[in-house]
């Protein structure tokens, strides 16, 4: 029995899950998809999915979120142990101003060598003192604020 | 009792989790810490790590990944609805090329808007046909490729 999840029949990426559109797969299991990025930023450039279609994060539901965790750190250990890098970043997009083009979550796996140019602009700023009270206390995240939480598809 | 993880004193984050230095905690359980970045890219710049002091995303254990997968969507769905951003990012940085200045796992949460000048530096190739074949085999990731994980701690 497959499992069923949202799909976008007008998403390449669920087209890639579907097995419409090859790709070279490094990962698969019911949940989370791996592959190679056909526009990488450096050799080994992997991508890791939800099988379901979520446009971002804060959309997957909480057992498939942890997986992603999971399986990013392993196809990152192993994409930094082929390519030889000297590092490697993980980068997720959520939204157009935030860089991300396809409306499918995805996790970046780039691996990183000295002066190749890469890399995210920092343009760091200074706490402000006056407002991180209230800020941290907005965004403060109980146990009891994850009630709204997606419901998870039967697996 | 408490859970017993690798520590290093010299460690910021460490002694933020062991509350020798103060921090703006937004999130807290038995394995995960997030907190505000004191040099925040955007208002809203948190970080998650894991309390237990693993250099890069490859050393930490499978269980504790799996939790911060789970946090970083949380923390990013909080983070995202407070601060009325336009979008996020998700970054993490393994080794000092990739841009890593604290050696102990984070992820960053930067709350984006259109034109604010942050991002990824995107120079993105094509992915050579003839090679990807034996790069996407000599990167697959197994069940049997996980067995040199790291143990986790007894919790």
């Amino acid at each position: 029995m497959s499992n069923v999840y949202p799909s976008n029949p007008d998403c390449i990426f669920c087209k890639i899950v579907a097995g419409d559109i090859p790709a070279y797969k490094v990962y698969e299991c019911a949940n989370t998809l791996a592959f190679l990025d056909v526009g990488p930023l450096s050799e080994g450039h992997t991508l890791v999915i939800p099988k379901g279609h979520w446009t971002t994060l804060d959309q997957v539901p909480a057992p498939i979120a942890a997986e992603i965790g999971l399986v990013v750190k392993r196809v990152g250990r192993s994409v930094a142990k082929v390519t030889g890098c000297a590092g490697w970043n993980v980068l997720q997009n959520n939204g157009e101003c935030a860089g991300q083009v396809v409306p499918h979550v995805h996790f970046h796996v780039i691996p990183r060598r000295a002066g190749d140019g890469l890399g995210y602009r920092w343009s760091a700023g200074e706490l402000d003192k006056s407002k991180a009270e209230s800020l941290r206390e907005a965004i403060a995240v109980t146990a009891d604020g994850f009630a709204d939480e997606t419901t998870p598809p039967a697996l």
